[in-house]
């Protein structure tokens, strides 16, 4: 049998924690622990509560409402996502995945569905990092244990303890932590001793649902990626005294850098692969000085080792190189391996998709979420909603209700099934 | 007749004057109106009081210390320069055309050379304008009468004593300028009623004249000149979810309009051309998201108008394109014609150096100097000296002892051969 949520009390959903960090424009700044978050947070403790949900919160201020089940020491099944935004964000991008988690145990509340384990909404703390970096802050603490090690020594929590507000450099995380309401106990903390299976809803962030007029997206995995920093080394000179065939230009090279690589990467012929170049800094990036350093970022994406190989061999190609007379030099900021979401949970997914007749797809996140550090920890996976125009961390962010419940719906019957197991 | 100035002499100058902001790694950080700029402001006093020199200051603190000739009635010949750098600068800009001009009235003094006409060298104040933007400040307001408007618009005294610090925002140029013991009236200001010429000796800032093996440079004029800023507009996107196809990456289509700009540039084929594009600005310039905007400077240098307006046309080229599906536009930031130094004052300084038999040619200034001001006021010119490796507003900045001296002994006798009018 299968269970549909509810779009009015969605849409109420929507409009209500919409009110919290509001800019004005249609969007909402609401920073992890922020007033406005404890906003969101108290309407969340309301909502549970008048379904007969337990509340806990542990020591970095997660949120947990459960429904108790009908068997007695089973585990739980846990909904989660964060109400943090970034600075100017949409209203779906996190908090989606905390409402449609709401909406399922109202539903189950609601029309008594019987479960045999305890279900369970999450809500993770500062997932965005916006103002307190870096993003996945907290779930990379709470699952420190069984991440990497290189990705685990990003987030160690005695460091992510003193990370400083890029609003205030006198007030740490810390401090926010201390001063929140939500601070409980750590032994409430998400673990794989209480729960069994871990489900996440968010918006796609990107356009490939809605071009492919699919209402959701049934996540695979989270790709595999990493950073590096391009730098091109010249020489400072006056602008009006320094002829051109002397000059050590590390913009112009730096330009020629950035177009060689768009290059020889479109070469690969990889229409999925993703690359970005988001940062430069320049040396002095004075109108009258020839700059003699120029540092930008590259970020790339994709499922397969191989294709990011090859992509790594072209960046690496440029380390030591003299273009127009600057030196380059490559370095490694960042790297991880693509995680796979739990097969059988995503085969929940999709079936629950198909059964109630949802037009679906097979996606990948090309996104980092709370579920990506939680899959090492227990099955875990996601369920993606279209973002109009795929636009997402901006005010135009936007999901139709109607996509919002069928996700509900979708999340909900896939637990149900899990719950089954 | 000609006259030689004292290497030994030149040599203790630049020793002194180093000391005054000296970093420890070779330059000075000498801002104006600072302590280490009065520093060197009380050593010019000192050694020209110690030769007889009649010190006045005007009201913006600029200074001149002057021995009277032998009629009384004429108008004065001045030398002058400034004793401000740049953050990190090096020993000789600025400060070199002071201290030659203290080492000319030093060998009049000695070898009591008569002249009909007061000589006077002058520190301006400001002219780096590092600390209190911008540059070529004060010239700028002495000269404001009868500079071109667009020009004149630019340095408004009452705009000028707002300049805030860039160190500190509370702190205006106004406030300097009380504050310090050099403050003086304003009828002592340079004017055409009581000078009749002007000459300012200058390190040349690039390498030219190095290049070329020859100690000094007759400058003819300085490059006209425009500065615009170009933009690229795209769409800001999430680096992991959005489909290469679909970006509209402002900083890819930049980098392309970049190297455009040198491929179209270069084709004209003019080796004597200068531009550089020393600035850019990002937004919103995080790794993780394609950027939306991006603004770049270009500055570009020539003699003649015909040769700039052909650049001008490949700029304005750009303007309203789109690339990457990114749509540019161009907008002008600045732009000054060729100004050109007085024929009968270079011809003098040609002459000197020839008859000396120091090695010498015409050089035009690509960088601007406080002499380009005066010259709208008065006959006006400059003498180059060479720039080692070409460096300049930088601690390796150097230029010979001798060739200082040689700078010293040029300026002497085109000074004289002026006074013979």
């Amino acid at each position: 049998m299968m269970f549909k949520c509810s779009k009015n009390r969605m849409e109420d959903k929507i409009k209500t924690f919409a009110q919290y960090g509001a800019t004005g424009n249609g969007g909402i700044t609401r920073y992890a622990l922020s007033p406005e978050a404890n906003q969101a947070r108290g309407e969340f403790v309301k909502r549970m509560e008048a379904i007969g949900a337990i509340i806990e919160t542990d020591d970095l201020a997660n949120m947990y409402a459960t429904l108790e089940g009908t068997e007695p020491g089973l585990k739980r099944i846990v909904m989660g996502s964060h109400v943090d935004s970034v600075k100017n964000g949409g209203n779906y991008d996190g908090i989606l995945g905390v409402m449609t988690g709401m909406e399922v145990l109202e539903t189950i509340a609601e029309n008594n569905i019987p479960h045999r384990h305890p279900i369970t909404v999450m809500i993770w703390t500062n997932e965005e990092g916006s103002l307190y970096p870096p993003a996945l802050m907290v779930s990379g603490v709470v699952c420190n244990d069984v991440l990497p090690a290189d990705i685990a020594g990003k987030y160690k929590m005695e460091d992510m303890l003193k990370s400083k507000s890029v609003l205030d450099k006198t007030k740490t995380f810390k401090d926010a932590l201390d001063a929140s309401p939500y601070k409980g106990e750590k032994k409430n903390r998400l673990n794989p001793d209480d729960y069994m299976a871990m489900f996440e809803l968010h918006v796609e962030q990107g356009p490939i649902l809605e071009d492919a007029k699919n209402d959701i997206g049934v996540v695979t995995c989270v790709l595999g990626m990493f950073n590096y920093r391009i730098r091109f080394f010249g020489q400072a000179d006056h602008a009006g005294t320094t002829p051109m065939h002397k000059r050590q230009d590390a913009l112009y090279a730096a330009a020629k850098g950035l177009c060689y690589l768009h290059e020889e990467i479109d070469k690969l012929g990889r229409p999925e692969l993703v690359y970005t170049t988001g940062e430069i800094v320049c040396h002095p990036c004075v109108h009258t000085v020839i700059p003699d350093m120029i540092d930008f970022s590259i970020d790339v994406r994709h499922e397969d080792p191989e294709v990011r190989q090859k992509v790594l061999d072209i960046v690496k190609s440029l380390d030591g190189k003299e273009i127009e007379r600057c030196r380059c030099e490559v370095e490694l900021a960042w790297a991880r391996d693509t995680v796979y979401f739990d097969e059988e949970l995503v085969g929940f997914v999709k079936d629950s998709a198909d059964e109630l007749g949802i037009s679906n797809q097979y996606i990948n996140s090309g996104a980092g979420h709370d579920a990506q550090f939680a899959s090492y920890m227990m099955p875990t996976t996601m369920i993606f909603v279209p973002s109009k125009d795929g636009h997402s961390h901006c005010e135009p962010e936007y999901t139709s209700v109607e996509q919002c419940t069928a996700g509900a719906s979708v999340m909900l019957n896939a637990v149900l099934k899990t719950d089954k197991k």
